[in-house]
């Protein structure tokens, strides 16, 4: 149950036999059915979860249109970090597009996590350097490329994501209508 | 000289009196005169510069089209974290709007602090934090406010920042001409 969070972790930082076993009482086993949520827009974030196995969308409800920020998968962390680290209500709500199985950890597990193991703090700064070269490269991609080009990176980087997600919610991430996903999917065809 | 920097750095983590030493072999003074760069587009970010006096912008060539990123005054730190962690070739420049005085560290003297200094990967993580924070605020801010929205809220937050900063930097960062900026001053006027 813990192999991959375990390989995860180990791929940034070394764990002792014993930090490996301590772990194992930090993360906790949460199964998410479809459509249901991790976390719920005007909640605050308390904790992190590692996806095991299914797959989650976020959201932002903006007066009555829905907007998808972004989709995370089997091997990903899933969190609000913004909600989690200011400790602030949501503004996001993350909800799983299909049955999913993630391992929680909560705010004072991950503290413990950063304080206490001989390398948490460079995880946490490893883990923090990834999100936001992500983050980042996703504000640079809505400031400069059409939904097109968005579309074509997906379909290039993580072409398994297209046959995982419903063409409504792709289409959400863009930005666009569902029909305006469907020429361009014509085009490209 | 190091006197911002070592408050700065003793807000997030606790340093020693050797440790404070040891800082100010890790960084070195630079000054940059007014429209001089600390980095441009197409060069590798490898150094980390702390901003003792001055202010920057950061921005975007796009075909020949000027797009402006953000901007970072004193007590702030300048670098394309993206180029840097990722030793990719910058796509944005860093240029002085003010003649500025910074303390740059190297990535070698990054990683020394990180790994020698007691504290230093929580400093790593807390940066990264704070970094993380602002990033995705402007991702939410450019999805879901408009040019006057954005303009009001630097207005709220850091109006010193609008005296020291051209309306066609301002307009370039809010995405937006320099006359459509003077109508929604004169709007709010």
């Amino acid at each position: 149950m813990y192999k991959k969070l375990l390989s995860n972790i180990s791929s940034y930082i070394h764990l002792s036999e014993e930090e490996k076993i301590e772990l194992e009482t930090l993360f906790l086993l949460k199964r998410i059915k479809k459509n249901e949520f991790f976390l719920k827009e005007g909640e605050v974030a308390n904790s992190v979860g590692f996806i095991n196995s299914g797959l989650f969308r976020y959201y932002l409800n903006e007066d009555g249109e829905i907007k998808t920020f972004a989709f995370s998968k089997e091997n990903e962390y899933i969190s609000n970090h913004e909600s989690f680290l200011t400790k602030t209500p949501s503004t996001k709500s993350i909800q799983a597009l299909e049955d999913s199985e993630i391992l929680v950890i909560s705010r004072e597990g991950l503290k413990k996590f950063y304080e206490e193991f001989n390398e948490g703090e460079k995880f946490g700064r490893k883990i923090m350097e990834g999100l936001f070269i992500y983050y980042l490269q996703e504000l640079t991609s809505f400031y400069s490329h059409s939904p097109e080009q968005r579309y074509l990176k997906i379909l290039e980087q993580q072409p398994e994501l297209i046959q995982r997600i419903s063409q409504y919610h792709i289409a959400s991430y863009l930005g666009i209508k569902p029909q305006s996903l469907s020429r361009i999917r014509s085009r490209l065809a």
